[in-house]
């Protein structure tokens, strides 16, 4: 047994004995310690903080006695001076072992830290960026052995940190031999690990922060998330609409204007591009910090999204058999695609799963994670285009449903985007078949008192997807619609707020003369077709699995946060479950690009997940139409939901008099597919 | 013993056992022969062909019977209806085995065949260049297996032609959908093996070729050569002058021009890319193909150009310790440099191998391989930096040794660049003092008839480089010239052309009243330095080596081809040495920037190399200014040169009347660099 010291790191575990004198950033990496350091030891960067403990330690077998780590230095003192050191904390490469010692290594200070979601049920992230900064001192320029100054300062990173042999690009070279110089040969570098190049070196020791983007690519919003990639954290977030809305509000539309119009893809490839930088510039601000300093960037997005932001026609995608350009992960330049971030950016798109499901499912996956789930999970990520994910440990599927955006309040005739003063709680009393609802941006019932103050500011003024998924549960609970989507007369609901309208029957909800809001059967009819897509999509899955139930359904979406996990399966959008286990997952898909931002090893997981996917292509499952039009029915015509029937009681209504009222979603869906 | 027929391959005398019915193209890819082939054995291409033997074979041990191949096919047939297919020759991939059968591969359907340098000593070059063409079909997509077309593509490539995962840029991308569909799923491919990238696609089977450039960018002109990446053939081949020289001739008036104006490496930067561009325009104009077809390029150059080509200000060339930026061979893509070129081109240059010994030094190792050389050999490439390799295969020393322009006629009275009218060749009578000469574009020497008639449209007009040389040789063997490098007078020389010409004398060559040719001691004193500056790099090269001798001289350079090597010696230029042994390279560093086009392998070769080759940094030498001085003599004033010395006898006299004519070279030269 050595004579020498005993060094235990915690929480790893982590020990082995140590000459008397070894700094404990030394013991820490000869033991493959998480201590992070990016000035290499010269009590340059205080990355390596530690907190000794002293005393007895009968669980790992050693007393610490109070000198067991060297005197306080003066490193330290300057330190704590100028910034202040926690008590407790030693700088890790100035305090030397003494005697045996056990260290505990804060989270602040690991190198592959833990990066916290919000969510109780999600996974943290681990940290471990593409791009990384390393400080080193390079050798000077020796007449007898020239060496170019690159090969000196690639050197130095290699015999320092260990790190590979590095490239860099031209612009990099440019500025090398001056700064080299301004910082006397001491440099710190901005390393990008995965791409082995050097992207940006600052003279002497950089005090400054490099960050990364997380950008989520909708048809309809483009949102980003601005990370720092040595703590993971959040600094600012932005989103902005898709500037392509002008060339059509959904992806066929997009789709069609590129068929239709020479150069449209590429009108529409560079509105996306400079909506993209002109997010860019919007979040940097929020930051305070410039836009050069973001040297890497996710990008997740459908697949007509990934093709036109690519410059690639997506008309492939809009006609069987829906082949994409490409559906592998991409390691880009920024600059190749026309984005004005650090001039050596790289750029990782995630991989599509196919034609119809796309890097955004792969992101969602990647966050949720269905194939590491014990229980059956379904994962419905709630857009205009459904992406659905079925999975457990044994398999996962893959499908999208064109849902149609009747989910985002629009082709509905009080139909609105969640904004103030949009309905987004719906009650109907089953006796009195009397509405009441709440509105974004209060709290008040509208039959409470204050209701009319509280929205004196907005009114009334429509229906939001959630909202609307509530209304239209709420009205078939309260017996005014029937099962396959008639909304009945006065006479056969009691209810004078249901009235003729054109050939059907609609129902008042907010009587205002001015604005009234009521909702038709036409409304009901794109509801029950939005519906039956998602639904009949995640039937499908169920049906490839071999399980007629799942365990539990997360909601992804920034639209499926909001939805009530009771009136979405009254609608039969989901299928039966225990209503908690129907979870909410927030905005899925921007999640996993920041995971894939911030932890490079989840790049190659989702990659690896993407090709063990199954995917079930809609279009040409002959038991899809059937599954529709089942699902047209609310909440099912053959499905029978036994557990949403221990919670409600569906009232056994038919308001089809046999007068040829024939316009049923399956009929209408079926007109507009031919 | 295998029943199966014994199928032998000549050259490479490959042999082995195959079924009856096996294609030869079969056989021959199992047994590694080298035989070529685009189509993959569809019988498109035709690059398969082989010739057949018949008859006995007693070294090989087989008697080969008629029907030893099957019959001549259709597919044959037609191919030698439309293109002719020589006589004895079959298609590889359609004729089958019958029987025992020897199978000669003809150079030209050999992928790796050797391209002929025109110098009888020189190697040829092994053909393998990066980029190749490679036909294949390509699965449709699946939708029930969806797959991106590039992955459907990638996968096709491997499978048939074994190659490794491969990528593709954006502006591929673009393209992939609507070829692979035009092409109806064949297509071929242009692929750069060593950057895994697909570089081109082109709907069914492409016919013609693909192009490589060697370019060898000096401080004067730039030179590229045009090849065929297939055959290796030279298409075309064209230089211009490097329009850098506005910002000063030689190398360091061009780093003093950037360190005088801000802005100026730029400037100089953005002219030698320009100038390229023109130069690859006029290239391909001749080839009669378009730049896009350009997808590969080799650069050689100097340090100087490296850096100013690059954009990287060479400032630090300009004073010690000369660190260059980068001293790695470079792969770039040429848009990164604003080459007009295939965009997806990409471009290599050699390694530097020191702050004054540039990828054109390199260049002429790869070309010269003084490494593998069994005597000790010196290569010299003349310019007016001069670049020096010492070596065998126990190891090699360089230097570079700062000449100037006098070898290229430039700063000499009556100096001129190499052009018709320029005095080429010398000789001067020892007993008369008479000269005789020859002028480029003529065969007939001044002194014999026709002469006159001969230059009647160009004149005498100058001396140029190599006409230099052996004038001031011929004036020392004549006694015109003393060792120290004086010009007698004429009671000295007993010659009424040797005139006083200020403070000293002058040697008349030409006696044309409008335009006469003189020799100036100026003159000589320029020689002296350039040529004392070579020969003292030469000799710390052997003082390092620790030899007084070499076994053979090599010199490179277009000007180091006109030299005569006696008048070299004689000069002191260059060591001692069997004159038979002193040979000329020609355009070496040319040759090895098109050694690095044609076959990659020479890049790995010549990167290991330049590692190896030990650097002598001549400022810092302490004995090369005593070299230099000690060379300033005709031939030297130390060296015996015992060889030239049973070739030539050299008079021994003195023109130094002590009257403080001490204008001496190495007197010159301290003052001008002090």
């Amino acid at each position: 047994m050595s004579n020498d010291p005993l060094v235990i790191f915690t929480p790893s575990g982590k020990r082995g004995h140590f000459p008397v004198g070894t700094p404990v950033l030394t013991a820490a990496r000869q033991l493959g310690v998480d201590l992070d350091s990016v000035c290499g030891g010269r009590g340059i960067c205080s990355k390596c903080q530690i907190t000794p403990s002293y005393g007895e330690f009968p669980k790992h077998g050693v007393t610490v006695a109070k000198d067991a780590l060297s005197d306080w230095n003066s490193v330290e003192q300057r330190y704590d001076d100028k910034r202040g050191l926690k008590t407790g904390r030693r700088l890790g490469c100035q305090a030397q072992v003494q005697g045996d010692i056990v260290i505990d290594v804060p989270e602040t200070s690991q190198v592959h830290k833990q990066v916290v979601r919000k969510r109780v049920e999600a996974r943290d992230i681990t940290l471990n960026p593409s791009t990384k900064l390393f400080y080193v001192e390079v050798e000077q320029p020796d007449m007898h052995e020239p060496s170019g100054d690159l090969e000196r300062l690639v050197r130095a990173l290699r015999t320092e940190w260990d790190l590979p042999e590095l490239f860099a690009d031209l612009d990099l070279l440019k500025t090398l031999q001056p700064i080299l110089r301004k910082g006397e040969w001491k440099v710190t570098c901005a390393v990008h690990l995965e791409d082995r190049r050097i992207m940006q070196i600052w003279p002497g020791f950089y005090e400054g922060s490099i960050f990364g983007l997380a950008v989520d690519l909708g048809s309809t919003t483009i949102a980003g998330h601005l990370c720092d990639l040595a703590t993971g954290e959040v600094v600012a977030s932005s989103g902005i609409m898709n500037p392509q809305i002008r060339f059509g509000e959904d992806l066929m539309s997009r789709v069609s204007y590129s068929m239709m119009n020479p150069g449209g893809a590429d009108e529409m490839t560079a509105a996306v591009r400079d909506g993209m930088n002109e997010l860019f510039a919007q979040i940097a601000e929020e930051a305070g910090i410039t836009q050069d300093l973001i040297m890497d960037a996710v990008f997740v997005c459908n697949p007509v999204m990934h093709h036109l932001f690519l410059g690639i026609d997506p008309f492939e995608l809009g006609q069987a058999p829906f082949a994409l350009a490409t559906s592998e992960a991409l390691n880009l330049r920024a600059a190749e695609l026309g984005l004005a971030l650090h001039p050596a950016a790289r750029v990782y798109l995630l991989p599509c799963i196919a034609g119809h499901v796309g890097a955004d499912a792969a992101a969602v996956a990647l966050s949720e994670a269905p194939g590491k789930s014990e229980d059956l999970v379904l994962v419905v990520d709630v857009g205009t285009n459904a992406e659905i994910l079925l999975g457990n440990r044994e398999k996962v599927l893959a499908c999208s449903s064109p849902t149609g955006p009747a989910f985002e309040g629009a082709q509905i005739s009080s139909g609105q985007r969640a904004a103030p003063g949009a309905i987004e709680r719906v009650e109907i009393d089953p006796m009195t078949k009397e509405p009441r609802f709440r509105v974004i941006g209060s709290d008040i019932w509208s039959d409470e008192d204050g209701f009319a103050d509280a929205i004196a500011d907005t009114g009334v003024t429509g229906i939001c997807g959630s909202g609307i998924i509530e209304m239209v549960a709420e009205m078939r609970l309260a017996g005014l619609l029937d099962g396959p989507g008639l909304i009945g007369s006065s006479e056969q609901t009691g209810t004078t707020r249901c009235f003729l309208d054109g050939r059907t029957y609609s129902y008042m909800v907010w009587d205002d003369p001015e604005r009234p809001i009521t909702v038709t059967n036409r409304d009901i009819r794109e509801i029950q077709m939005a519906k039956a897509a998602l639904y009949s999509g995640a039937r499908l899955l169920m049906d490839k699995f071999g399980v007629d139930s799942v365990d539990r359904v997360v909601l992804a979406g920034a639209f499926g946060a909001h939805i009530s996990p009771k009136h979405a399966m009254v609608l039969g959008m989901i299928p039966d479950a225990p209503l908690d286990m129907v979870t909410s997952a927030g905005n899925a898909a921007g999640t996993g690009a920041r995971i894939a931002l911030l932890n490079t090893k989840a790049r190659r997981e989702i990659e690896q997940t993407v090709h063990n996917i199954h995917k079930i292509e809609t279009a040409i499952e002959p038991r899809f139409q059937e599954h529709f039009v089942n699902a047209s029915n609310i909440p099912n015509a053959v499905e029978p939901f036994p557990i949403l029937n221990t919670v409600v009681s569906l009232p056994d209504v038919t308001f089809n008099t046999g007068g040829g009222g024939g316009d049923t979603a399956g009929g209408r869906r079926r007109r507009r597919r031919g």
